[in-house]
């Protein structure tokens, strides 16, 4: 588990926290909901339970911590007013990782129970979602959005992919190989870890960041801005090339077509949707122009650093260890320059999600 | 729930951490373990079950937070080793307020799990166990140590109660009665509550401060010195009398009469074994005189620092919420000179506990 160490992102209370900068994080989520609530309304139809037991993996410490939560219980809360039961027992396990900041996420559950009003019961779970970490068949409902592009570690064999942090039309043929290679086996143990501890007839429901084309040679990854920004850095004379060479993340961004194939092979889940979609960033910009009617004001700069700060949150930890905590306001500064710069070439701004729902054979 | 608030013990991260000033508990552990052994093999012999959920009630955050939950883990391997059974799995639920530090809880978790080496899910639960924080009928176990001497909040009726910071030999009746009182409201309640959360022949071992004696005006209890330290701070002008006066510990000490008296009224479980004991500071003494050879050493100054910081690392938030957070150095090192001044008087250093050990009807 060493390597997954430096994943965690950064606490509320950093200046440039993830709970602050998961704008992008949000638009994904809202177009997951119907998702959630058509697997929820399905698990619940189906199995009738007067007890249910939800996990959302990787829920981080921000206000979307509880936000899939409320889905899950509002959906449940819906269906029972139409129909006039009652309504079932919840008991919430919040999963991320033991440097995650559990205790900003509790400060928030007693205001929590407060508004949903049902018989809610929430707790903390600290681990790493590629080990066991919950009882056997224990499960009705399992979530995770915006987690599963990490890695366990990173592939072996990277050597030669100088000039990129992640793979790139650049790389070299072995690097997209060694990468989708790691994905089969941490995604297929995920499978098997949750098929253990899910019950038959249990819905899972995944959102994870993915790719448009099949070929991986052949897709425009918002990571080069990360890469480009960096070799700026070196170009500057404040970051050596050979640090650089050597970093790369431990990350993939599989296409519709991998997913199905592990999770066919893996046997215990059944895919009842999956759907590969555009991240949409441009309610960034309309908010932001809205915002800033003085057109003297670079609204694209204000842009790139929000986008700038948002990646910041999540790969703060992984640079600091890499090239030490000096370059990192230098890199982000850069990073947010390169991404306004990039804001009139749109092509560079896609990027993508998948969200596949699950069921427990 | 407002004047719980400021029962949080002191973070990890805090000069005077709980978790590191709470040997006193610790010797309260080691003398309740036998009941709670007796008590994990009678419910695991009784309910044989092949997944054991267990909560930890007020489980704060030093190295104390895993010591119970190892216990019943130990018991019940031993149990299965000597008769050739498979091993239960173990949902282990840590409660505490939300304020407590579980973060660094947290942080110890794979440590522990990979001890003990068994089929082990440890989860956090934040919040007042004055409230429902459980399924319906879900706990094999319960256990709650050095907590439920804590009330909910300040009796009503307090205001002649001058001179004292609690209960006290010179304390009116009505103090006596106030404080009684919301005892049997407060523990009514959560006997109430965890009857709802726990399976029938379910186990509850509760160890908590008590007193030796039926009559309250009777005892000599050792927050007197707290009291004393306070009044040397208004005698040297630092402090307030009133402000003294109107300070009182939402805290109270039954003695075994009372204790059993509650239970059997609010009839959801059954006594199996009741004890009060001397909590033993005698280890302590030992402790520092073996670690001090030095004559010149003034020992009995550092045991006074020792009890000072285990009694600060309980009391300084509410000590800073009514005084304000100038006076608390010094408060504590008076509190130290006056305790290394009592070591001469064993008396004023008797402190109670009661454990007992309840079957869930």
């Amino acid at each position: 588990m060493a390597e997954t160490k430096v994943l965690g992102m950064n606490a509320a209370d950093h200046e440039i926290s993830y709970a602050n900068n998961s704008v992008i994080q949000k638009g994904v989520i809202s177009k997951v909901t119907p998702i959630i609530e058509e697997s929820v309304r399905d698990m619940f139809m189906e199995m009738g339970p007067t007890y249910i037991k939800v996990a959302d993996l990787g829920c981080a410490s921000g206000p979307n911590a509880f936000r899939i939560i409320s889905q899950v219980i509002d959906t449940i809360h819906r269906m029972c007013k139409g129909q006039q039961l009652e309504l079932p027992e919840f008991e919430v396990l919040l999963n991320d990782l033991p440097e995650n900041d559990f205790n900003s996420v509790f400060k928030s559950v007693p205001d929590f129970i407060e508004r949903v009003q049902e018989k809610c019961f929430i707790a903390g779970v600290a681990g790493s979602f590629y080990h066991r970490l919950f009882p056997t068949r224990s499960l009705h409902f399992v979530n995770s959005s915006n987690s599963l592009h990490w890695l366990t570690k990173l592939p072996a064999g990277l050597e030669n992919n100088k000039g990129n942090v992640y793979m790139a039309r650049s790389s070299p043929r072995n690097v997209f190989e060694a990468y989708a290679d790691q994905l089969r086996k941490d995604f297929t143990n995920f499978l098997s870890l949750r098929s253990k501890e899910m019950i038959p007839q249990g819905r899972m429901v995944l959102a994870f960041m993915a790719r448009e084309n099949a070929d991986p040679s052949n897709e425009d990854y918002v990571w080069e801005l990360v890469a480009k920004s960096l070799y700026d850095l070196v170009a500057e004379g404040v970051v050596e090339e050979k640090d650089v060479d050597s970093f790369n993340l431990p990350f993939y961004s599989p296409c519709k077509e991998e997913v199905v194939e592990i999770v066919e092979r893996e046997r215990s889940f059944e895919i009842n949707n999956l759907q590969v979609f555009e991240v949409d960033v441009n309610h960034l910009k309309a908010d932001e122009k809205l915002r800033n009617k003085d057109l003297g004001y670079n609204v694209y700069m204000e842009m790139g650093e929000n986008f700038a700060n948002t990646v910041r949150a999540v790969l703060e930890p992984m640079i600091c260890s890499h090239f030490g905590d000096a370059v990192v306001d230098r890199l982000f500064m850069r990073l947010a320059t390169n991404v306004a710069d990039a804001l009139s070439h749109p092509m560079l701004y896609k990027g993508f999600n998948i969200v596949v729902s699950l069921t427990k054979k």
